[in-house]
């Protein structure tokens, strides 16, 4: 199986109202509620390509209970979430029907005490022995050390796992440095991290400090990957338009699949680059439109060399 | 017991932000959660000031059970909330830290099913003759039909229970024609119904088509009366500024509690304005601060004259 980390999940919660006024009173017309976190979404996605999926990190309170519920009704994905006291963290997505733009309220999550962190950290290295590959997703909850996908990295590495690390800021800086297979930032995260906001220039600095691979993904633009193989550049046929939340973790998805199946990198590239595309046009994360994402798979452009990195 | 009943109960949710902007992104600060839902608010005033109090009215899902388990630990008020498929609503308050304003996004609320209606009917026929006075609070959720407010008047009226109603729009309109004992519109609500916007005349309409007293909620103005027994106007010492959600309920807690007491009406509207003006202070709706209270009632000014209405 693949085994997804999310230790911030989220229960995403989405309403649409007429228009959104600050200091106004608003009648909510629609209401949806799914799991949410990115490495929740990365495991649904992985789960309609036909993998096993394992999920952990961390739940708890009534909306951990909503979460854990939902993710029993999602068929592939196997919960090995970690209880933890506080309450799973609710994300809101305010949906103007007049703009369609969003307004987003995230909740904080809940403080990990550090018996829930050994607890979580337990749970990991017994997890791992089954795992084909790890990938580490998204924001620390309050609690967990900043260190803590440095750690979960070493682990991995140690079980001669691959591992692919998603997540931003300080907690990426430090992962890096553990030396993870893979990274997929996107453009503002991969220029928190070096500093550079030039892709290329910026792509060889994060493999310096410690990425073996480093896809980073440009939106529209696609991908960016400098790998021990070679660099190539995944370009899909047309710019869509649509909710591009959620189309970074369809990109994990692509690459992690194309992992476990010993695809080549172009293929991985252009499956993560396919994916991520059709998850723009679904209408909620962790989804996307199968039909389209088939007939991009095989349009996606890759360029590139194959070098010694 | 004095017997509120709550058809939309919700889960209130306070968000604090730095600044709320459209179309942007925000980490929320703190999440406060409680109980809510007019006829709750009203159950908790009247737990402090001493009384008895059952709840009624509908609950389900993963937030109607956050509500039940904070009820329960709400002393002196009884849960007989009746179970409902559909999901308890949630209230989203979201307060901008830099101007204090408050942003409201509120869900419609579970569908109820005629099956639910009539088990939530057949408990409140059950609570009836327990209860010393009754109060029905606050809007229909989706699938309660519009008269449904006249027909728990009529029962209350049958059982010989002294019933309050406190509602607005179609709802308010088709209760008043089962003639409640006594209605709390504020001053939108009053001129909703009658269609004038001078509170003496709207008063004086609202009685005719059949509530026996009427008190009009007239925010920083106080109360105004018109009742079988006379009329009055209750004006709190001073303007209070803070957060006005729940001054509404606290009138009614103070209306109903003056009630069952027999307290002469001078009385009950002093009570009432007293612990309006209290909530204002308080941090959430369902408080009031009770040494601001007990200072006020003394000095709120009553007026009147005790004429055949």
């Amino acid at each position: 199986m693949i085994l997804t980390v999310t230790l911030n999940t989220a229960l995403d919660i989405t309403y649409r109202v007429r228009a959104l006024r600050p200091h106004g009173s608003h009648r909510v017309s629609e209401v949806t509620e799914r799991p949410g976190g990115k490495g929740l979404n990365v495991a649904r996605v992985l789960a309609a390509l036909g993998h096993e999926v394992t999920v952990t990190g961390f739940a708890g309170g009534a909306t951990g209970r909503v979460v854990q519920d939902r993710l029993k009704a999602t068929p592939g994905v196997v919960d090995a979430l970690v209880p933890v006291t506080g309450a799973t963290r609710r994300t809101i997505a305010v949906v103007d029907d007049r703009t369609g733009d969003t307004t987003q309220l995230n909740e904080p999550g809940p403080t990990v005490t550090p018996a829930e962190w050994s607890a979580f950290q337990e749970a990991y290295e017994d997890l791992l022995p089954a795992a084909s590959a790890v990938a580490l997703c998204g924001s620390l909850p309050p609690g967990v050390p900043v260190g803590a996908y440095a750690g979960l990295v070493r682990s991995a590495k140690a079980a001669d796992i691959p591992v692919l690390l998603d997540t931003s800021g300080e907690a990426l800086r430090r992962g890096v440095a553990a030396r993870p297979d893979i990274i997929k930032p996107n453009a503002d995260e991969l220029a928190e991290l070096t500093g550079s906001h030039e892709p290329s220039r910026a792509t060889q600095d994060a493999r310096r400090r410690g990425a073996r691979a480093v896809v980073a993904s440009l939106g529209g633009a696609g991908l960016l990957a400098l790998t021990p193989e070679g660099r190539w550049r995944a370009t899909p046929p047309a710019h869509l338009h649509g909710n591009p939340t959620g189309a970074g973790d369809a990109a994990v998805a692509g690459l992690l699949s194309g992992l476990v199946e010993k695809l080549p990198w172009p293929d991985r590239l252009a499956r993560a680059a396919a994916l991520s595309a059709a998850s723009v046009v679904a209408p909620v994360a962790g989804e996307f439109e199968r039909g389209m994402y088939e007939d991009l798979v095989d349009h996606v452009t890759v360029t590139g060399d194959v070098t010694a990195a």
